[in-house]
């Protein structure tokens, strides 16, 4: 199978004009917007002329459909309210590139996808989550975006033709963009991803005692953001021996009340999330976030209260395809190819429920995404596209 | 000298009567109210009782003059928006009930003052701020309340009778509630203030790389809230050779950038106020601040700034009635007293760049002022009351 590097690339340049906006490659192109829907119809063009038969789904899925049964690949090809060129496009060009090359080749069988909304203006990767049975369209319909548009609405642009069936395919594999800094800090080219990471995310609030910040001696405070900077500390301490350094943990907000410079806080809510790729280790890691924080508490007289916690569970790649990838990777980046976890969520999460799936990366320069300045040097989206075909080729 | 703890319990209960409000002996009495206003008329008519010539000036300070030159004794009657019974209306009432013990007496000459304005409404202790020079009535007309009201409008309702000349005090004295807990932990009665603490307040600022929570390892993170936290550590570890047990430092303000659980923050600014009574030891504190904030930006690639910084320096109390209280209390309260800071601004600040001022404090009940629940046992009340008089007839 010989892909052309040419046709790939000229064709992700030429996505890229729909929505094209802001500095360097920068995109607008939300999901339902009117740059969004031309894309797709541009895309569904390319897919006929590819020899794929087209089908969009009520969410707004885009199917280019080789005959059953085939690999599916793709990606999404919404965007962030301010995003890049390959965040999705890649991993939608790439496999249209395959399933061309594939079909000029003789096979075998490569249909391409587009999930709709993967970005989530109104959730979380709802496209591919209601083509996965995850989340019922009635209950999608009701989801609002920041501007009080549903779903529902949104919805009404779609040209759809009808439902997917997903029995048709044998599996599922999406290249993307890493969208952190690894494998640009290392010069590596090649990601194969091992897992999508679990996420457990929850808010953890300590409440002491609200006081003067003149009159109240050091000794006799309650004070809760110290309550939090202390917590915060020993929890480094604490993971040591349980984390590895793919394990990822963020206090990404801190509310102190009433927060005012002379008060001493008393009240403090902030959000406690880790990421790791072992549903076992997230499960060790909330006994010890849930100990230290109880003795913090204990130790200052103070009382801390835990919030619902979000679960999301891990997703390990199917070891067929990801040996295939590996492999291909061996061929096309020898010595410059890694193994990863993905911290971030994708499409290929929703549907791991439905086949076995396997993920590509390719480097992200500086580790920028979600914005306009994302993105990868060229050869390395070449390399991505190859270690695709290669790996395809030989399943 | 001897003074009467019934007429002085009573007068101060009937000051209560003036805006009471909330839970127990709760008061909404703020600067030039309605209920603030009344109090004042009730408290000149009492002045003039006692045999002092009441006069009011521009402000709205409302004075009870005993003849020249006399001791200056009082503290405020106007209250927080949500505020107790005691803050400022206990020292102006124990004034009243020493000037007219000491009139009974026969001397010495004790004139009395209610200072407008000290909770802030407009600004900070603006009454005896204007009359003590530091504050031009031009300026502070221009302040404005949260409603939007200024200072110059709100003081029409004043019943002004003209200045009153500074000169013809010999010192001030001013008793007040602790408004902390240091009295009410230790089972104490009587505080004679050593200083009035100064305050350093400002605002600090790291700034790291805003990242996505899932994608970004720990080891490349340059995360903000991390750079406070561990700020907030290490300085408690380098002001342990250099602070007192009475001084104290605060973080009370934080605001992450952008706040978002998912999101590695880029940026945090918070606020970092010390107080003491060394004005040295407020100076090393700084700079041991600024440079472990630089160490910490610099040992993480960040960036750190530091907003402007407020400084209010200390004022150290006039010995001669310092002494003349430590002896009194010694007499009263024999080993339930002791020499303290006082951590809160007050009138004192003000009135000690014209004239020797010195201060006392009765404990507050689990520390708490600014709220309807402040309270102080009556046997308290009625110990400093004595203490008080105690002093000034011994001047």
């Amino acid at each position: 199978m010989q892909v052309d590097a040419g046709r790939f690339l000229a064709d992700l340049h030429k996505l890229r004009e729909f929505g094209a906006a802001g500095v360097g490659r920068g995109v607008v192109r939300p999901a339902y917007s009117e740059a969004d829907m031309a894309a797709r119809d541009w895309l569904a063009q390319r897919m006929r002329e590819a020899g794929l038969r087209v089908e969009v789904d009520p969410m707004g899925n885009l199917f280019g459909l080789a005959d059953a049964p085939s690999l599916l690949m793709g990606s999404h090809s919404d965007s962030q309210p301010e995003g890049g060129w390959l965040d999705g496009a890649l991993g939608v060009i790439a496999a249209l590139e395959v399933a061309r090359a594939s079909r000029e080749a003789g096979g075998p069988a490569i249909s391409v996808v587009s999930f709709q909304d993967e970005e989530g203006r109104f959730g979380v990767t709802t496209g591919s989550a209601v083509w996965g049975g995850h989340l019922a369209q009635d209950v999608a319909d009701l989801l609002c975006d920041h501007n009080g548009v549903t779903l529902g609405e949104a919805r009404s642009v779609v040209p759809a033709t009808g439902d997917v069936d997903p029995v048709q395919f044998t599996g599922f594999i999406e290249m993307h963009i890493e969208q952190g800094p690894v494998m640009d800090s290392t010069g590596e080219q090649i990601g194969v991803v091992s897992d999508i990471v679990g996420i457990r995310d929850m808010k953890i609030t300590f409440e002491g005692q609200q006081n003067h910040a003149g009159t109240t001696p050091m000794a006799l405070r309650q004070d809760a953001f110290q309550a939090v900077s202390t917590f915060n500390q020993a929890l480094a301490e604490r993971f040591a021996n349980v984390v590895t350094p793919a394990t990822v943990w963020t206090i990404g907000h801190v509310s102190l009340h009433p927060n005012a410079s002379s008060i001493v806080p008393g009240k403090a809510v902030f959000s406690m999330q880790w990421r790791d790729g072992d549903a076992d280790r997230l499960g060790r890691m909330e006994q010890i976030i849930r100990d230290l924080a109880q003795e913090v508490a204990d130790a200052r007289g103070m009382r801390v209260s835990f919030g619902k916690m979000l679960g999301l569970e891990p997703v390990a790649m199917d070891m067929r395809l990801r040996k295939a990838l590996e492999t291909s990777a061996k061929t096309v980046a020898p010595n410059k190819w890694r193994v990863m976890p993905s911290g971030a969520l994708h499409d290929a999460t929703n549907v791991s429920r439905l086949m076995p799936v396997a993920m590509l990366f390719v480097p992200s320069i500086n580790g920028i995404s979600h914005a306009f300045e994302e993105d990868t040097d060229e050869a390395d989206l070449v390399a991505g596209l190859k270690v695709l075909a290669g790996a395809v080729a030989a399943l």
